[in-house]
């Protein structure tokens, strides 16, 4: 497999998060030779948040998380690759019910604090007996410093493991939020993502925790797209091991708190790292595309105009092919169906001013538009020339090279 | 050029329409030794109705046929191919201005009886004056046995010419409808579609003519899709030539008329005939991709999850590798964003049913499944289970071709 040429130059290196610990295995779920399931176990009940695919065909494991998120205290999570448990019924029902209730009695706690998350073929049932009876030596083996394990784990059709780490003070003392995260196809998150797993030593409440993670996910994963497909897999969890005792500080429970913006706003960071993470290892990616909308009547105006050019097969062929191919933009603004004036638009390729005015620009150059589609990382801007709403994406070009993966993905 | 292997096999052979004649001609547009300009011209002022994109950046072309289709009568049309006069401003509103007026000359009539359709690359101005002065000589030399000529005249990226053509009997004499569309990417209409002409003597004035033609719009052109791209440039006219002195029959003039459902039939096979025509040249396509939704709670919702299915890359590709991955049906019809209740789904390959009741199928056979999408027809047919909405939408898939074609469209 040929790393994505859009990867990060580096990898992070994930510190341990007290009270969390990691460990994945080889289960033979679907793939052979290599790590397939994982699991996080937590030493004291987490507090936990999350979002998920607006898909109305959602997965088992979205269903059970969905049910049991409310109660706000998470003991484990245990994620496999190669099967999404998607379609599979009530088969899939009690998959989950099998998974959640192994991994409890390993750990000592109830099913409801167990959370899944399951991600491959969609419609194939997934034989939880094969794999439920290792969780409890997988839980023995788990360890504090494991992160990257299970970033490589939780794969399918990406390129290199997805991790992040940022520290936030809080009351003068320093806490760790890490992520991870997988994703390459079938990527275009719907007020979620794809899998993503934070986990903060910071002592902050559930209630409080999911407005902070509900309040970015929009900027982060909602604003990338791979090809306009949107999963029935996509999760995101976030995780706080703090409290009084292990932290020293007083808990982040009120939603007033002022300390929860800055809390916010790492977790934000690491969010978004993790999406740009996605979106660089989309499926057959040779370019980053990152769209800027301005003066749309409104930011979801603009968000939509965005999308439809992000999603556009015209203009992700035309980036492929390096040709400042800038009416596709057109034509994508005009069929988004938010309010545009074609003579008020103006379009940019990095700095180079394409289109201005509803016609080419004055001073249009072939040679300068064709200089920035020829970047690895392509700018485009788009000013709708209506309002203030302003929204930025980011997508990647379409490739034979993802014909070549998806046109038989399943053998 | 490689024809597509969806072409239909015999291509139909057109009579005149009395007091129609067709010319085209080579004129250098865009395009080296192809026809690329062409007419229609009426002998006497035809009746007329028309459907256009619903795109926000329409072009300039489609602009002057919104303003004159109000009138209601035609003397004459004029096309040119290889630039689509879309996004050019001033400069694209007087090219306009500049045909009509010329080709108004040559005839003797008001400009706003020339209607207008360019199709090509997007953005570039188009030099009217540099084929203006050809208008004349190209109405003199028009011949009513002339549809195939016109028909390759107006095509871009297309591999065939498409032709349709019909006969409707009113009053126990029979009329005539002929058509000819160009299509191939950038197909995704909107309550429109590519460019696409019909003629018929039979005597229908334009209020009638313009109901029937919305009437079927939705089943035909609009139920269509190539790439989901929808074009600046979508129009679809249709012209009348008959009168009652021509016709020897009373025009058909009233909404109420019994006869116009007979004539408003025979339209519809003409336009679903030319729709189908230009999906089976969908660029790169080598699969046809039938898609029956029932059972949604509305037409409309079933329309949506048709045309979510028939759009998804991931949906497309597996077709194209011949991979009956029913999965991605599933997920296409989960982000559609209409009611679906995953436990009630079923879906099927030709007659093979693959899932039904939110999981695969009992009697489920890789093999009978696989050998339905190494069809090139493939049939897919999706029942919703929640109420009686149902819609057919056709598309094709997703190859390499299409990316080669769309990657370096511009040189």
């Amino acid at each position: 497999m040929v790393v994505s040429p859009l990867a990060p130059k580096k990898t992070a290196n994930l510190p341990p998060v007290p009270g969390a610990r990691l460990a994945a295995m080889a289960a033979g779920i679907n793939y052979q030779d290599r790590k397939d399931l994982s699991v996080i176990v937590f030493d004291a009940p987490a507090f936990v948040a999350g979002v998920f695919t607006r898909s109305k065909c959602a997965s088992a494991p979205v269903d059970w998380c969905r049910e049991n998120i409310s109660a706000g205290r998470a003991r484990a999570v245990v994620v496999n690759a190669g099967n999404a448990n998607a379609f599979t019924g009530v088969k899939g029902k009690i998959a989950t019910e099998t998974t959640a209730k192994s991994a409890a009695e390993a750990i000592g706690c109830a099913p409801q604090e167990v959370f899944l998350a399951s991600t491959g073929v969609i419609g194939e049932p997934l034989e939880a007996a094969k794999f439920s009876d290792k969780l409890e030596q997988l839980f023995d083996r788990a360890v504090e410093d494991n992160w990257s394990d299970m970033a490589g784990a939780i794969m399918t059709t990406d390129t290199f493991a997805k991790l992040s780490t940022a520290n936030v003070k809080i009351d003068g003392k320093v806490f760790t939020v890490n992520g991870i995260a997988k994703g390459s196809g079938m990527i275009a998150p719907d007020m979620a993502t794809m899998l993503a797993f934070i986990v903060t030593d910071a002592p902050v409440a559930s209630v409080c925790l999911q407005s902070v993670l509900s309040a970015h996910v929009g900027e982060s994963f909602n604003s990338i797209t791979v090809d306009s497909d949107t999963s029935t897999s996509d999760t995101v969890l976030v995780f706080a091991t703090g409290n009084k005792n292990t932290s020293g500080i007083d808990e982040i429970v009120d939603l007033e708190d002022p300390r929860l913006a800055g809390f916010g706003a790492v977790l934000a960071v690491v969010m978004r790292d993790l999406a740009m993470q996605i979106v660089r290892d989309g499926e057959g990616i040779t370019k980053l595309i990152e769209i800027n909308v301005k003066g749309a009547r409104t930011d979801n105006a603009a968000r939509i105009i965005a999308k439809s050019i992000a999603n556009s097969p015209l203009v992700k062929t035309a980036i492929a092919g390096e040709d400042a191919n800038w009416g596709r933009i057109v034509m994508a603004v005009g069929k988004a169906g938010e309010e545009a004036d074609r003579d008020k638009l103006a379009i940019w390729f990095g700095d180079v001013r394409v289109a201005v005015d509803g016609e080419r620009d004055p001073d249009y150059s072939e040679e300068a538009a064709s200089d920035e589609v020829k970047k690895q990382e392509v700018k485009i801007t788009v000013d709708i020339g209506l309002g203030q709403g302003k929204a930025r994406v980011w997508g990647c070009d379409l490739t034979h090279e993802y014909i070549a993966i998806n046109a038989d993905y399943r053998s």
